[in-house]
């Protein structure tokens, strides 16, 4: 990154200075690694002991912990989004050279911007659109059709299924696979039949797409993801998923066909959730937990179990067994008791 | 796709129409979003309600819902099968254009017959063998010495091992690795060594499988899958699993090595199956399952926990570590109503 | 594999050899598939009974099983160990040719080894060195900056994120992802900022890392993995995890941000584990179990539960439903039953 003095940083992004305005950083660092060169930051108040012994040349924080820290500090109301501003203003995405690598293979009715970067060993089909601005790194494939709009990026090795549509600014990493097909099948007396997937999948504006994570085409209706929807690596989408704005959904997790997420949800790790169901809106599942009813209040929901030492875990699966069991027999001592005491009653 | 008329339709699948035969159907849409060139149908009795404000040129309903639609009926006794027929019929897979892309690495001793195209990108090694009509689409890496069978299509990315064999019809999608290493490991003393993996992977006829789903290689013996097994995506099959024809798997579902699957079985999404394992025929699990021990009697398994508002859910958790506790508890109150019951009679 | 006769592998490997020295083995296999001309090993003492009827040339077992099998025996302490070992020698990985595919893409002022061997279609950044006896297979994509070390394996369609650190003897298998941008986003109002990732992935020395697995750069700090840490496929390693030596991670295993997992820790498969936390050496985790607390002790940890026949897991689910009011019920009939004795005494 290029260095920059602290009293542009504070003027910039609206940040309250105290301390050496011409001190210039030309690094980001955690507090305990950073150098007098490097600007840091404290969100999660659990560092705060860090401040101490930090070295940074500068530190965004709360106006709380400012008084913990002897160098200098660039107060903010929310550190995390500061920071996230100011390191996206230090950090620019790399500018890929507008132009098309000669070994990309461009089908030759392609519409690709003039801006546009399209790199090594790419396959882009016919009819396809390229907007302004737009990376294709190396080793993706674009099948026929395919719509990718301004400012997008695909990092690398990305799959795009005909007809696909990618809003602007979507970031895609490596390994995603995007429209291919959904997992369609009737059972015709004693094998499979394939039912084709004939719908697409639409993408809006801002999404990121993680690392080798997986967005089937529609059956017939459209796999539709509003804007702002953040996905992190290893996501399965089903076909005909739909995900509302702003949805962030972390690793591992498995969306099964046609359910329907809201806006603003979370979803934790490696969590499931079953097809056809409605998730309203503002609605968190937390880690590893499993989905198979529609919810209609905004809140927390779960099934995740914290795991044990093995022998007590070995334990209550032991008794999870003998509920049913016990469970009659509470019942029997219930009533045996009310006998009892009826009896003196 | 090209235009058809009803009549036509319903000769060709041995449906029974009722309502005008000459009426031309263009394409294939939901119940919802149908036009009147287009055929839709009804196989969920759950979107019966929409035939009254369904436009569509003509719905495959079953005989019981025939009444309750005004339009052009093609009547079955299985409307979802004959949808996938009917939409098979209408949406071929795309013709690819026989031949090599120009771009392509092959090896000079590998046989590609003259019907087959390969994509753009594509590096295929030393003694492959690539059938009649086989699509390997751009980007695909096949090793040394794998046989692809006729009619099969490989879509785009798909990496597959040396020495790996494909049925014919085999459908594989973007991002699949097929005969990759096993998890073959021995601990000596302190540390890992990694035990050569020798085996290979054999696909049977008309499988499908789904993006970024990986089958491992064997470690001595073959992993197989028979005929017409079908996997969605994100699935792994570890070392030496063998899966028996006509069994479906869905999303993220993980099979540990060597288990044996039966055949017609149906795992659902993100379930786990440990190995060294034999399941039966005919056996279902439920989503998000874990199998530790074999299955001899076909049926439904499971151990899914659905998810709750998390406020309930913890509660739940604190009596599940209570549990040992409270069954001493039950018994202790057991005996003392017991022994208060005694001294009564 | 080059034939070999027992008494050279018997010195070789310092086995003890009962039978014919002279006997030659030209191939490896199971029990229960072998030839005379294979040789074949047990180590899991289930199997042991498949000696009676064994073809094999020779058998790699124990002392304790060598009285069972009339034909040639290789003794050995660790049979497993001994196969790995054995079976490594039999059969080198490939040895690539040494030099540069013309199809790959290089830039100008990348450093690579003369010994190193890229394929097809690989496409190498700026500034990335390459060492001795690197294989870098069809496909792979490295952004600028990286460094391969000597005897790396990068099988094929692999994807390196800038400034990334692989190891010597490191071998990576197809579709993996490493080193592409962690899910760091910080919530604003209404949206998500992208939190830039500047972190790097740094991997140790004779690591395995399985196919389609992903592993994130660092948010600030890097991601490190040990050296001789193995993963198998479609594992997730969010930013910032730091895995200790000697450890191994079955598949489907993710592992959330900022987690710190100790040595010679092994994790089974679909396990998930939460975000800023410590486990300590030697920890096993059993399979599909959630890991929400750091762990300070060795030894077996889990929370999976072992699927049922669906009937009974569907009453287990809801008792535990019940639980909380049952509970209750319990102290009642406790308080009562005291109550009732108490009366008498």
């Amino acid at each position: 990154m290029n260095p920059i003095d602290l009293g542009s940083l504070a003027e910039r992004f609206e940040l309250s200075l105290t301390g050496d305005r011409g001190h210039v950083v030309s690094g980001l660092a955690t507090l305990k690694y950073a150098t007098p060169d490097d600007l840091a930051f404290l969100a999660n108040p659990s560092y705060a002991s860090q401040l101490a012994d930090c070295r940074a040349g500068a530190v965004i924080l709360g106006a709380e912990h400012a008084g913990r820290f002897t160098g200098n500090c660039l107060i903010s109301k929310d550190p995390y989004v500061d920071w996230a501003r100011v390191s996206g203003f230090l950090n620019p995405p790399p500018a890929a050279t507008a132009g098309i690598h000669p070994s990309a293979v461009i089908a030759s009715d392609a519409a690709i911007a003039d801006s546009a970067s399209i790199g090594a060993q790419v396959s882009i089909g016919t009819g396809c659109r390229i907007g302004e601005r737009v990376t294709i790194g190396p080793g993706c494939v674009l099948e026929n059709d395919v719509e990718i709009s301004d400012d997008a990026r695909l990092v690398a090795r990305v799959f795009i299924g005909h007809r696909s549509r990618l809003g602007k600014r979507v970031i895609v990493h490596p390994g995603v696979v995007i429209g291919a097909d959904g997992f369609g099948l009737a059972f015709e007396r004693d094998h499979w039949i394939k039912v084709p997937q004939l719908g697409r999948v639409v993408i809006g504006d801002d999404c990121e797409i993680g690392a080798n994570t997986t967005i089937d085409r529609g059956a017939i209706d459209d796999t539709e993801l509003g804007e702002d929807v953040r996905l992190d690596n290893q996501v399965q989408i089903a076909h005909n998923v739909r995900i509302g704005a702003h949805t962030a959904i972390a690793g591992c997790v498995g969306i099964a066909g046609s359910t329907r997420i809201g806006r603003y949800c979370m979803i934790a790790g490696a969590s499931g959730i079953g097809g056809h169901l409605e998730i309203c809106d503002k609605v968190v599942i937390t880690a590893m937990s499993t989905v198979l009813e529609s919810i209609t209040e905004p809140g927390h929901y779960g099934s995740g179990i914290p795991a044990r030492p093995q022998r007590q875990w070995q334990r209550i699966l032991v008794r999870l067994g003998q509920l049913d069991d016990w469970f009659r027999r509470l019942r029997k001592t219930e009533q045996s008791t009310n006998l009892s005491n009826d009896r003196h009653e």
